[in-house]
């Protein structure tokens, strides 16, 4: 088994932690391990030998500390394929790829993983992820459907003609894309219908063979990308992709690439409690509680709440008589916002945009007294 | 007419913006001006020539400041008279009269404010003392009594023979030192309750007579602490209390000391729109209130949000889906209250003071990254 962890884009919807300069993936969430750490125990803990780490060019120094932080029972061997350029999904998973065939490993499962994510059953995503491996070395496409617990517009639907129970792999009906608000209470209503987990697992040559069908340019940009691209004289295990091929990568998804359009795809039950931690109110939930439903870090004194969660960076947060509202501390910004609202923060960071305010640089601001 | 403004305490009900370095008269509240040089503007608005502050020395030169940066057609003649330790109010107003009798202004009626609260209703407020400069003149100690909205625990409560409508007076049948709340509750139904503004006026002939019957202690330690006070050499309107004398005044209320005592006591209606701004709830009235009833100052987004106030000092605030709840950022702390609890942040600073955090200086802070 390989791994490859796709390391990317900065997210709104943990701001103002999660932000261009401090990505979500370098993001601790409950624990004092980064979700890209966490992913990358995870890659080992399946089983997997090394690592592919899809990243920006930007964070290749941010996320090689990341992977030297671990100690060495928990290191994984790492390599890095930076982008010179964000293209979406499906470029990142060609490049890997091509990259994979190269040297050698085009016949060897590769678990694709987003670095941002979390499981809480390690074990039992083991097993999956073994079986998975078995249909991918067998030519098979797979998916983790999760059972939706409500309609998440954020996600794509995977419909299937039956739920697949246990190891059992089940056939795609059909693709959504992002639903509206309507359409996906309908699904979680229906019953048939997963989230597509953004995991997976392929070989380099079902999915290589699949681009070339589906989509030969974005697979010839990333072949052109890989093959003109920089390898650091003292950083061998570093490859970065060439810019003007691989901007001639069209910006698509490989769900829209490959999985929407190719029969050869199965999907799994990922019945292994996973969360994308895609917004504050998931953070919470990865967190202890207290006897009122609260969660913290940081220095945070709360009296009389309930159900709330108040992270601090750096300063003292006191709470009073609040109950379901997330605080969220940080040298430059403070986010107090309603539990069941946290999606919204994605809202506040394009409205901030608008007017002008610099939302992805951390500032060091320097405290003025008062006067 | 003359005014002694007190000037005193740090008071905790204002925390995190309210410590030892920053006490509540030197706040804005919904303005530009302190609400010290505010009490100042009020004390030249009713004909005051001069005023008298007492305050402790530590705050001697944020007092000078504020007074300062008055403009000159607003600017008050001022004395300061500084405490080298509080002693409560009875000896800061005795020790007051014993200047103002020294100074041959024993027979002129003393307006005494806290410089802590606001005056909605500033010619209202002129006529009311108007009268109450002509009953002090007459030789009564006058009490601005303020019709009760609230079941308030931190105020003292005047029971009157009937409640004074416009300019009348009223005597007094018994003063209620802060109320346990089922007690508070009683008198705000009974009618004949008025809460003690803490705002007076007498002359200091008046004034020194009536503690010389009831508080003689206090009245010496006050007269020997002006005797061997000290005057700076280049600072003729600033005089130093004596430190050992001051220290043996019993550490007493006006209230205690005289008013419950004194059966030359009246009341008037202080229908003036009064506020102590005692808690952030109070503070936020004072602000100008969007449609949603919300009210803001500093850098703040606010995002479905209804009836709330948010103050930044130097920050971003962003708040999503709240409703009645206060946010106040300072550079060390931020407070987020259930707007309706916010006078148990005077118990969240107890506790943090019990927990060991230092809940009085100003931190100017060095923001961290994070890391």
């Amino acid at each position: 088994m390989l791994a490859v962890i796709l390391s990317g884009g900065s997210g709104s919807r943990l701001w103002p932690v999660s932000r261009e300069a401090m990505p979500k993936p370098f993001m601790k969430v409950g624990g004092d391990r980064s979700l890209l750490q966490r992913t990358a125990l995870r890659a080992k803990a399946v089983g997997a030998g090394s690592c592919l780490v899809v990243t920006n060019a930007e964070y290749v120094f941010k996320t090689m500390e990341e992977f030297a932080a671990l100690d060495s029972a928990a290191r994984i061997d790492c390599q890095m394929l930076l982008e010179p350029v964000g293209r979406n999904t499906a470029p990142a998973i060609a490049a890997a790829c091509v990259l994979l065939m190269d040297q050698g490993k085009a016949d060897e499962p590769a678990l694709v993983m987003p670095a941002d994510h979390l499981i809480q059953d390690e074990l039992r995503f083991a097993e999956v992820v073994a079986h998975a491996g078995r249909l991918a070395s067998a030519g098979r496409i797979v998916l983790f459907g999760i059972r939706p617990t409500m309609p998440e517009t954020g996600f794509g639907y995977i419909e299937c003609a039956a739920i697949p129970v246990g190891l059992e792999e089940q056939t795609v009906s059909r693709f959504v894309e992002k639903p509206s608000l309507d359409r996906a209470t309908e699904y979680v209503a229906a019953g048939s219908y997963l989230w597509n987990s953004g995991i997976f697992c392929f070989t380099a040559r079902t999915m290589l063979d699949a681009l070339q069908r589906h989509e030969p340019e974005v697979l010839d940009a990333a072949r052109a990308a890989v093959q003109r691209g920089s390898v650091p004289a003292l950083e061998p295990r570093r490859l970065q992709l060439d810019l003007s091929a691989f901007k001639q990568a069209p910006n698509i998804s490989i769900d829209y690439a490959v999985m929407e359009r190719e029969s050869n795809v199965v999907v799994l039950a990922g019945d292994f409690g996973w969360s994308d931690i895609g917004s504050w109110k998931a953070v919470a939930e990865e967190f202890e509680r207290d006897a009122g439903g609260n969660t913290t870090s940081g220095d945070v004194l709360l009296a009389d709440c309930e159900n709330v969660h108040a992270q601090s960076d750096d300063r003292l947060i006191a709470a009073v008589g609040l109950k379901d509202v997330v605080i969220v501390d940080t040298p430059d910004a403070v986010l107090v916002c309603d539990r069941n609202e946290s999606q919204k923060v994605k809202d506040v960071v394009n409205e901030l945009k608008r007017r002008g305010h610099d939302t992805q640089k951390l500032h060091r601001t320097v405290a003025r007294p008062w006067g």
